[in-house]
């Protein structure tokens, strides 16, 4: 392969930069990418590998290098194989065939920062040992200049950052997050509780001219400060809290029940879990923001006046299994009463890692085509989605479908195809 | 009042005309009209009153004139009572207050035809004693004289026929099913099994000039040779097989697997109910005829090769409440299983009926905006939509509302707009 | 009749006073009692009619009469007709046969003390109007007379008390609570918060020489002063907490994985429900004082350190309907990981009043047989039963059987036997 | 060591020898007895190991040596590995441990018999290579001398004899199944079909002087010839039908509503499986051998008539998972009807490899104290114990404990105790 060939297929590399890289969907990510890399992995899960969006010019997967931020001391090639082996999923032989790209990324990881992070945090990461930044300002720029950095180093034509580590509590807004000035200002100030760690990685991400992903329920990119200065730098950002399991069944169950006139009279929705995510939980701040994203879509899809209720348990014996139990409680014709009840039971990384692929990939090709601000189209990957009040699933994938070409494209047959032709081959 | 407009409002009745009219859809159907009527019935269940549909002139409920063929000797208010005695519905205030309605509907009840029904069907319905037609074709006579007298005596603009019978077993095709005249020629025949009654129902309803609704599994209109004969005389038609409960819950779930590109790997599904009709699926080669209808819901939708399963057992203690078990098996990234599984307990009655009253008057103004032939639109109504291979509720009722208007109006929030506003009232 | 043969018939009959008798648990024992007598009910659930007992010498559930203390000012047949119409129980004909004894039921029914009531009950209830006692002593001694009243007024053996009322907070234990002469003073102190008024209505039953029984959450009989005195004054008694639904059937479940020496890694269980239990155990310390005993259960059968959690939740639209999802997530074999899980959707007055009529009936036999003291062999009947530490549903079921009889008779086919020559009758 | 010691250790070895050892059960037990023996796996699963069966005097797991017939071609530790992999069991380094003990068991492996087997049996095992004796005699002889040879090859005190082959068609009786001299002339005749496989291995198992279990469905021991021979040679035997997963369920929860007085109207019972004993199953009729005997159960213990259901239906993405769900419809006092479902997902072989073990301990126990005949007591193990008619756990369980001692151990805390000191070491 001649050297301007090689130059050019690496500027054609594109990178996948995680908050919380060595967390359980980091880890699941970065070995995702290098097993379809690998060509031992298929493409299943992944919503950008169907038909409908071939046309689409995503970058291939194959393409996406990783790095990160962690607060843990734990490297990623060690943190894959503890939290495979705890949760019963990736078997030795895949572990091993992706050992040296794991080993690679490994190298552009580098330590998140722990300003304005609580204490439980620290302690439950081991992460005592980071050098805590005196303002939010220096901690902006020195995640901003990692980012730069791992661009730079692999020559990559851009990166995009999702922010994929345990959810925040929810915070009273500080009167600095309505304006990027009086933000900046404050963000100089020693000390500063301004913003949460979620946001202070937004904003550096932005900086970088990166666009950026709250896959997390956190706060991230949503201060009204911080959206001014993506919109002014011409970055485009979406989130928030990625609609992997219990929620995205909600989504699209509900659209039936009002489609067919059927009173819901009492959604309740009870989800337990046993990874880290679920031991953040714990924590009732951060429970209720977790909550509050989760609720919107029923009362958004319902509207009227259904009890909705959404319990989250830890119960550490699911390790990353996420069990859910809905219960729905409806009223038909001449006010009969019935019931549904559905159990999911799926694995959170499993189900979120390859919508982190999918949304590096879409947000890529805006980054690409000039796109700024919050990308709509990407309703449906999120609990909580910026700018959108849709929350039911046939109207966000039509929106997704839409914004890549005519509508004649039907939501399931296309992935039928796929199939169809993946295993012919 | 003036005798005129007396006349004109009469003339604004519309007929709906049950094959079945006794049985517990019937029933519920009678009972729920004269319910709406007396405006002591709220519209919920009834897909066809919800906003996005306002505009579209359909004939208020309360317009509805009931009557229908039956071959059980119960007269209507009789089986009401019976079979929410047995059911656990409709308590007695309710029952009191529509028999007036009842028993003028009752009035419109003529004997069905036992021609090449089963014995095992008469034995069931104590219709031992009824008269059977020594031809097909004298069969049919005497349905379409009966629901033109029906329209006559009642002064009605038009009439709809629903069948709401019990489901037939499936049969090889007659020869002569594929053109009409050739089919005229074998019904004038002597003891002739060329068809089976529902098609004999079918064919008198367009004979009639009514449009017809097949409801059940039953062939009915399918047939190459009615469907000649309708669109000869222009008119409207649609079935088969309601959607009522799980294979609705699985038109609207199973496109989301296949919008996040998981792959099913088997759809295992269980009813359970104790009505007629589970009784009447007891008989092998009825139940193909049922299965083969919930069947094509997963198989359009999914593509690939799931293993899929539905299976129908007779519970009695159930009576008209249908409890059905789902258990989906499904693959995401990295390969990994998880899986799925609801149950839902619907009275089956209760969830077919406003179907029933909505295609009445979907059907209705098709029929006077003189438009004939498969009336795809309402594919979402149905387990096995003529003409339609659309299966996934999402697509079938964006066609639906395509068919009434701009694509504009959202599938969930309209439903919630309806009943916030109802409850302001 | 002869004057001396009725007097020996009504001296046969027994009392059974229930704290509370209006609510659910109360209208649906009043009415089954009626109904009963009435030869309108069949005993299905009633377990002391199970041939196991039919030697007992047991008072017939005909010779019953009802009364009570209530806060709430809706009479009992009234009661009766709103719970049931809420809850979509007991059709109007069966009300109908029964209303004659319902109204002989109310006239035994007296003002309930409100005597260190919550304002939370007093309000709920509309029990604002009631006036409150001085002294804790005063109300002791008013229920108490109510109590001696109805016995005398209607010529009854004996009485049972039973408490039926809604949960109460569990409370930091009184240092007057430990010996009778201090807790004697203390209550007559005015104003003394030293108990609630499930205790104050224990003690009054045993100073009337009633035995009690505890079917709630409450504290009532378990302070060691009450419990002094009762077996002082040679009264039986038992409790707490009847065990009706989910914890049923863990006390039967949990024994099996036990036996198969499965190691329990979680049970997790959620429990829904709408009736005024639900609602009163929105309050957080009432719901600790429920779980507390609910909880009970799985740490005394399996031992070890499974992680349980018992969610109660209310939800309105449910009534009187409990719907409870467990969860149990379990070890086999080589570590293998597997789960069960089961749904309960059980009437929870329907399977409390039946208990009741049970307990009466054993307490009383006890009662009339001189022994005193807690009723051991009636711990399968409570999720907490006072000095038994033994909470697997076999171990219990044995216990009560051997206190009837040689343990010849097995828990299975007595019930059997007994609905098979029901049947035949 | 001396020679003399290591003797006497030999001596003290007993065998287990398996029919179908090298199906997912054999594979089970093999490699976990090999584990145990190597102290890399604890004890969970075995009832045998519970504290009240310790003073028992029981054979240590450590000293049973494994051997078997099987038709497939396919050695134990290759069977292993498939297994392991296809069903999501086992992992690499376990696997790894036991290799050499694997090898070791391998030696003892002799070929099955075709004699008489169904030609789809050899198909799906690929045994069509296998020489087919000429007589069912023959067949026997073989078995029986294989047997005697794995005892005295490895210096085995004795030998138990399990069948964990696939369950076999039911099948008329053939006349000469009634006496043993009959038989035996039977058997020598010529392609005789008087018996199917499972009769052959029992016979020979028998005449080998070895206790004999049943723990398949299949015929085996059951024929009144066979059990007169054991009879007369003093071999005691046991089955039929281990009891693993649903039934077991079935067999705690039943009592529970006889115990409560509930009528069961309805247990429906559905059981998805994927592994070959599924495969097999879709032959009709060896699924009716099967419901056969899960049916027993309910009607056991329920009595009275209630509407039982059991379907197995083969899903093969579920491999040797079984998912079961069952529906309990049940009505209480005053006629009110409930419903209770549960869904139990479990891994078939390592539910029944541990059982399989403790029936080797309990059987090789009863053998060397010299009694023979049906070993009654062990009847919980079995869906369809031979000679006991009780068929509910806790009695089965009582049963089990009063024949180890005084029955003062319960059931629950013994299980709890252990695993607490074993995690104490």
């Amino acid at each position: 392969m001649s050297v301007g060939r090689l130059m050019r297929q690496e500027e054609d590399q594109v990178g996948l930069w995680l908050i919380g890289a060595c967390g359980s969907v980091g880890c699941t990510v970065a070995l995702g990418l290098a097993a379809l890399r690998g060509g031992i992995a298929e493409t299943t899960g992944l919503v950008s590998m169907l038909p409908s969006f071939r046309a689409g010019r995503l970058v291939d997967p194959s393409r996406i290098v990783v790095g990160g931020h962690e607060i843990r001391p734990e490297p990623l090639p060690e943190a894959v194989r503890h939290f495979g082996r705890a949760a019963g999923l990736f078997d030795e032989p895949l572990i091993k065939s992706c050992e040296v790209e794991l080993r690679r990324s490994q190298k552009n990881i580098r330590e998140g920062t722990i300003y304005a992070a609580r204490r439980s945090i620290l302690e439950e990461n081991g992460a005592a040992g980071i050098r805590r930044e005196r303002c939010a300002a220096e901690a902006v720029e020195r995640i901003r200049d990692d980012v730069i950095q791992f661009r730079k180093r692999n020559r990559l034509r851009s990166a995009v950052v999702v922010d994929v580590s345990c959810s925040e509590p929810r915070r009273g807004n500080h009167k600095a997050n309505a304006d990027f000035s009086a933000l900046q200002r404050e963000l100089s100030r020693r000390g500063s509780q301004a913003v949460l760690p979620s946001s202070i990685y937004a904003l550096a991400a932005i900086e970088a001219g990166c666009p950026f992903i709250n896959f997390t329920a956190s706060t991230g990119v949503r201060l009204p400060a911080i959206r001014q200065r993506a919109d002014a730098l011409g970055v485009p950002y979406m989130g928030s809290d990625g609609k992997t399991g219990e929620t995205l069944v909600k989504s699209a169950l509900a659209p039936m029940f009002a489609a067919r006139n059927l009173e819901v009279l009492s959604w309740f929705g009870e989800n337990i879990l046993g990874n880290r995510d679920g031991a953040v939980l714990r924590d009732s701040s951060v429970r209720q923001s977790k909550l509050r994203s989760k609720d919107k879509t029923l009362k958004g899809i319902l509207g009227g006046s259904p009890v909705t209720h959404v319990g989250i348990d830890f119960v550490p014996s699911l390790h990353d299994w996420k069990v859910a139990w809905d219960f729905i409680h409806f009223r038909g014709f001449l006010g009969t009463r019935m019931s549904m009840q559905f159990t999911w039971q799926g694995c959170d990384s499993i189900l979120a890692a390859p919508l982190v692929i999918d949304l590096a990939r879409f947000a890529e090709l805006e980054h690409r085509l000039g796109r700024a601000g919050p990308m709509r189209h990407l309703a449906c990957f999120f609990k909580d989605p910026i700018d959108v009040d849709q929350y039911d699933l046939p109207t966000q994938w039509a929106m997704l479908l839409r914004h890549f070409g005519p509508a004649s494209s039907l939501p399931a047959s296309p992935a039928a195809r796929t199939r169809r032709k993946e295993r012919q081959r």
